[in-house]
């Protein structure tokens, strides 16, 4: 098949209550590395195997959850169809300069239904520590921590998952892979732009613009389990897993980052505890 | 991305020289099911995570070695617009009817620089015994064998290997994705219709319409270990293996099937003692 | 080390109420391999790597539970000075001729504090189909099922806990290896004749004889995610896992063989739902 | 079985020739933990799952090779059976005061008939960072590089094979696991004091006191596979593998350090280039 449309998630910005600690999480742990810190207070984060300059955006702020999450398209030519299709749609469509984030394109940003902010992009710096394409080496930097290999997808709640799904099939022509049906209308669905299982879920919920989990992939079933190992040797709080899904039959495991220890209402989706304070963190094969 | 053109390898038609040890070979010891043997003699198999009614078709014949090999595309849309792209760029095309092959629809047959008979096709009936999709197990019948999971790709040698990457990237839309450049031209090939490191590959040789071999995908290292075993357990020839490729890091082992023990010239290219007899069989995460 | 004493766990005879259910899942399930079914209606079954004729010997009964677990020891020597040292300790020893289980040596059989009766044996006919010492190859007959390499260890629940463990350490030379203790007494024991982390282990429970668990040997973590494949392709009641033991390190998952769908009281120690009817099964690396 | 008389491999003590990249080797890709370097210039060294204070000790020489290896019994008390028994079998015993490896107790020096020199010994610190025995964690530092669990074995080269079988079968109570025999005796013979596969190995070559590779445990293939990319990315020689030994079926990889460069004769034996300068790792499972 050509390589048209959107291809693939690309970027995510997080908010995290206590800065030092998601770090320390997302580097130490999770394993990524980190390619920059800027002026702004915002710090890049980019997985051993993408070839992107970054993917994971973490703010300080005073609430955890998503600013919003970054689709890459083919072409800048593909950017302007999509434009004018969201617009057709009804949808508003900011335009975003160039050099917003280091290294990344303009780029399209509009809230889709669930009241998540969702964007556009066709240019990112490359890595220089990305995959090599020339006499390559496996690796450049040894993996460490969970050994993360890219970033997967994320985990949206919000209402409208009809009119979102809607959206994303018709508008970015995702394809609705999974979905739960109810009475009500679809309560969850997994949406993809490739021939992965999903690239992006949407789960219904009331309140608009809730973020529950980020995803990243891992190798094999045995990295799950290190990575379990990692969950249980830091007392990571642990939220399902190891196991493999009964759809998709990805195996996972799922922690849980606690981003803001002492806050209030939190930016995490269905919190067992009342008090949402964390976000999970999927790993999966 | 939208889902459209020549969207993966479907199936491919192999001579063997003798059936019933291709057989012991292709069901035991690769994992294979036997979905059917028609009045022509041909056996159709599939591998246990395919959608599709089959992916290997053996044909007893004289000479081992490859009859053809067959991409699926998006539609049938998708089909005719090939159809006059092939012609345009001045390849005949021969159009099979439906039900040539049992669940086959119609398609497209031509042949390509290096010799190959190359098809595409939209419709392929589906097992009864693929993966499901509503309330799924993990699979209907349990894996056996080397538990291959998928047909990944298959590897060709012949000449004029800059005129078929011309014609698969500019005529099919194939990619490029790995090369290895001479002065006198590419002599190998590696071309992809998705974002698999290839879908198929050519090797420069002087003789056309040869076939390397037939690649199948496994889930983990761990398998490609326990396929492994089986090669050593069963003394079936070991080309290469276990190991991981430099370009792709693709992790594999690759055993050959002496398809034709007491035959002459043979289908294979790049038989190390002359008289290539046999299929080397590529088993690849 | 000289291999003297109590070398490791040979045979345990399992009741069963109703043996074709036991066998689907000993065998096809579990990956066992029928060695006989003797006159007086017991099956014999190995696993594919144990060097002895059997190790599992299913009995249909009324009630679940386990009539004895044997250990083997180095010599004939070896048993006559264990045999002296058990009744010096208080414990009656009931000698069983060569012979009451096919290729089974003469045996010492006594019930130790938890009121489990435990034997001791040297001699044991080889398999024909177990590992090989001569130009061996991996295995004779492929693996199949969840894949077991070997009887592990029983779980057995009763009471006099801090009496067996005596028994155990100061008469047949084991290592209490793990203990969970309470006020009252050691309320967990987990004893080693080897260097693995049990080679069987009682825990505390009012009633004598029970029987909690077999557990089979597997060859790695990839191999838990098989086994738990299994489980849960064939609905098999699960007990915990995939997962790791925080003591041992052991990564496991259990399984429940319901062994009496309608049975009454049952040998099942621990079981939830107050008619314990099956034997969880442990599988574990 | 009563754990008495040889347990296990203790301690190595290995000639380097360039110090910094013999840790640079050992430390960053093999993946053992600097414990001490002493003012003799010895650097002290342990596994990450090791009990032991250290197992690997390396001393800087103009010629690689080994200076001797250590073998723990269970007490005192059967280091002076031992003592006893090697001189009665004609073979001089020094003693060796404890403290002159930090933590090490007294021990037993002798040279066997390959020429190497072996120890006994019973008591060796702990370390303070080895596995937990109450409320365990699954590690206190985060494995690293290639992960090796532990030192399992050195294979060594010299004459009179026949003659290290018997003193080590008679006196030190091994027993031959494997051996390979020819006309003129055992060429190549695999002891064990445990249930490991073999805990020393000796292969028949002229000259005496030759070493040919320590080994260490790994947990998994997949670990083996993960030490592979690790040998390829650092372009560590290889010497063998991603394989499975026919013998005692152990999935290995064998790299070799280059700890002389430049060097002249060296202690390797079997070195490919008539000028061994490095010393094989042998990774296994």
């Amino acid at each position: 098949m050509a390589l048209k449309g959107v291809l693939r998630p690309g970027y995510i910005q997080i908010r995290v209550t206590d800065l030092d600690v998601a770090l320390k999480h997302y580097v130490d742990r999770i394993g990524l590395h980190e390619v920059s810190r800027e002026a702004d207070g915002r710090v890049y984060l980019r997985a051993w195997d993408e070839f992107d300059r970054h993917s994971i955006v973490l703010r300080q702020a005073e609430m955890p959850g998503m600013d919003y999450a970054g689709f890459k398209v083919a072409s800048e030519a593909d950017l302007d169809t999509f434009s004018r299709r969201i617009k057709e749609y009804g949808i508003e469509v900011e335009e975003i300069a160039a050099g917003e984030q280091p290294g990344l394109g303009r780029r399209l940003s509009f809230i889709v239904p669930t009241g998540h902010r969702i964007e556009l992009f066709s240019e990112m710096a490359l890595s220089d520590h990305g995959p090599m394409t020339r006499n390559p080496e496996i690796w450049r930097e040894e993996p460490h921590g969970m050994r993360v290999t890219r970033f997967d997808h994320c985990n949206l709640h919000g209402p409208n998952i009809d009119q979102v799904v809607e959206f994303f099939t018709q508008v970015l022509d995702f394809s609705l892979t999974e979905a739960a049906e109810t009475p009500d209308g679809i309560a969850a669905a997994f949406l993809s732009c490739s021939n992965k299982a999903h690239d992006v879920a949407f789960i219904r919920r009331a309140e608009p613009d809730k973020f529950h989990h980020v995803a990243f992939s891992l190798d094999s079933w045995h990295e799950v389990g290190q990575a379990a190992d990692i969950i249980a040797r830091y007392d990571i709080p642990l939220d399902i897993g190891p196991t493999r899904h009964g759809i998709t039959r990805g195996q996972t495991t799922t922690s849980l980052i606690r981003s803001a220890p002492s806050s209030g209402r939190g930016g995490r989706a269905g919190g067992k505890r009342g008090r949402p304070t964390a976000t999970p963190i999927r790993l999966l094969v």
